[in-house]
């Protein structure tokens, strides 16, 4: 076992916890004792405040008061009805939004079909471009639209060199900001600028950046965006997720997912679908009321949270772990993808590693839980605010362990 | 207060609920004591098991295996990758389905746009018809899928005479077999047969069928339909919906939203969308599994539930109603809307009245929970698992003394 901790490094550790100014956030969570949690960015771990608002939703809400609850307590703004738009103003500060330019509910997949077939209207063009590694669901949702339409082409290039075809038939850019293999982040501003240049609506998903860091896409002149409840935002296994459209957009973002719920007056039942003002025309259908709850309840964690603070405990995790993890990369064949430069950077670290399955089975197994992602990464997720420096030390004490053992001391 | 119900009647009902088969499954909910909820079709009453089941996923499948519970246990097939299935499973005897050929998740309106999409592609015609009067998210997916596309038409005709609409243009008949104002029941068989005989594919909105009584859509020879989880199926506050594709149409049923989730293989991270066998495909993105866990629940009601039974409660139900409403529909200017012929009446009894919205308002402050619906209708939902003849006769005894109150006695 060449590859312990020096004792230095854990005091280090440990000095850091010391003045983390999110260090109390950690109880706020229900976490195992039994594992190192690497994986918030699959599926955030448990704010202890859910269970109790799922019971009083389920026993209180539909259980005593029943339909009532849809209308009950409006005044308040405790109703139903308005809970998409209560969940969206809640996350809005994350976003770097206003509450009327999201809408809350249904899956990411779903999202971008709403987000890219509003995009395309709006571009006049009938080119999606996209990167030819973002996550699967994304290009399967624009080849979903593509084959529905006919005459639109899903184009994807290489993430690298995407500005270099950003050409004029191209109407809609479709990128995740951060990458969710490589953990790289984009520069949402820069690209959107250089979309904006050529005529070209951009679509981001914010999957792996919304609740990890402030995300900005009023300033980065975002036009639409989408992303998911259930990873830094810890709003539970497939939590509601949610759609932005630029303010500017409003007026001529069409919803194609016309449903009641994003009617202007819903219970007039009216026989044309009018749009409901502000993005609250993309909610579709009658919202998961459960699942948005516990999104509900998850994001006042968020309450008290600096978002600057957040991204400077990110770093320093992810900094942390890259540093501890050099001797090993040295000695294993690691290779880092994720980039060094923090500009450039989520709130992950990923490796290439030859035998990335058998290892991350291995490491599951020893409670160091992250992520295998085909073909061969490692992929550890660093959520701010339930781990400390001392877990990313304790999590590459285990790394080095399940190496050793795997391959052998170098 | 002439309207009082007389005593013989009160035996009768008491002596019908003596006899009821079903009279054992109110235990299973958890009803509150000072209401008669009358309001199952807009939203189911909790069962009893639901809240402790929130509570297990929460916790435990989601607080402490976190993300192993997607693919924990796959082998007794309690894994959340396989949930949506499980609950398709248990679904699919109620609709008269197979278990592959139902897809469990999203809302009611995702679901009708994905079925209409696919229709219309089967058809290879460019018109939907539907009923004027249809419930309008209906008809709001419908239009919203015709702005996309362009070139198709979104064209309505009245209930009643809709097989004369059945033209050999129109390529997808939408029709919801019980009508969510008058609860009219269609003859599902006979209208898919004469849409069969044209050439055009049906799409049946099953959102007041499901749950209410034996639906047979195999038998039906139905090819698409889509219903919702939260009213007679007591799934929670909007529940996951349905989709349901017959098994001659799974070769050629194409998915618009096309999500991972419906990937034949969603870990491979392939970059080409490939539809999972069956009608898996429709699952989109990643299931809300706290409301998909509740409505999975909810659905084990049904486990001992013989649907024969279930249907004769509930028509028994429905005709003493109507047949103890009798004497205020003649002193009060109340007209029955919902048909006489069981064959034709689904779970529920409507009337018109003038001032419905305002009697609906007072019958609610008195504890006789029914819904008022645009423009004059009093809609009273019957669900024969938790409701006993003995309610039946409160709620018209409360019926009366509110119309007494608001109009004077006749």
């Amino acid at each position: 076992m060449t590859t312990l901790l020096p004792a230095l490094d854990l005091a280090q550790l440990d000095a850091l916890d010391a003045r983390d100014p999110l260090a109390h956030k950690r109880a706020e969570f229900d976490l195992p004792g039994d594992i190192i949690y690497l994986d918030g960015n699959s599926l955030g771990a448990l704010p202890r405040r859910v269970p109790a608002r799922l019971s009083q939703v389920a026993t209180e809400e539909w259980g005593h008061h029943l339909i009532r609850s849809w209308t009950r307590n409006a005044e308040a703004a405790q109703d139903w009805m308005a809970l998409p738009d209560r969940v969206a103003a809640k996350l809005a500060p994350l976003l770097g939004a206003g509450a009327h330019e999201v809408a809350v509910g249904d899956s990411t997949s779903v999202n971008t079909f709403k987000a890219l077939a509003a995009a395309l209207r709006l571009s006049g063009r009938r080119v999606i471009l996209s990167d030819a590694d973002n996550f699967p669901t994304d290009l399967y949702v624009a080849q979903g639209l593509a084959r529905l339409l006919g005459d639109v082409e899903v184009r994807t290039a290489p993430g690298d060199e995407m500005t270099q075809h950003f050409t004029d038939d191209v109407g809609v850019v479709l990128l995740t900001e951060v990458d969710y293999r490589t953990g790289r982040r984009l520069d949402m501003r820069a690209i959107t600028a250089a979309a904006h240049a050529r005529g070209i609506v951009t679509v981001w998903d914010l999957a792996h950046s919304a609740g990890a860091f402030a995300v900005d896409l009023g300033g980065a002149g975002a036009d639409f965006a989408i992303g998911c409840g259930y990873k830094f935002l810890n709003g539970g296994p497939g939590a509601p997720a949610f759609l932005y459209v630029a303010e500017r957009h409003l007026d001529r973002a069409e919803v194609v997912l016309s449903g009641w719920m994003g009617h202007a007056d819903p219970f007039e039942m009216a026989r044309a679908y009018a749009p409901a003002p502000g993005a609250r025309r993309f909610v579709v259908g009658t919202p998961q009321v459960l699942s948005l709850s516990a999104l509900d309840a998850a994001l006042d964690v968020f309450g008290d949270v600096d978002l600057g603070a957040l991204r400077e405990k990110s770093l320093s995790l992810t900094d942390t772990f890259i540093r501890l993890m050099e001797p090993l990369a040295e000695q294993y064949p690691l290779e880092l993808v994720t980039p060094l430069a923090h500009a450039e950077r989520g709130s992950q670290v990923s490796y290439r590693h030859p035998h990335a399955q058998q290892v991350m089975a291995q490491l599951i197994e020893c409670g160091i839980v992250g992520d295998f992602r085909t073909p061969d990464i490692l992929r550890f997720g660093f959520t701010p605010l339930y781990l400390s420096h001392g877990d990313v030390g304790r999590a590459v004490a285990g790394i080095a362990a399940v190496l050793d053992e795997l391959e052998g001391p170098a």
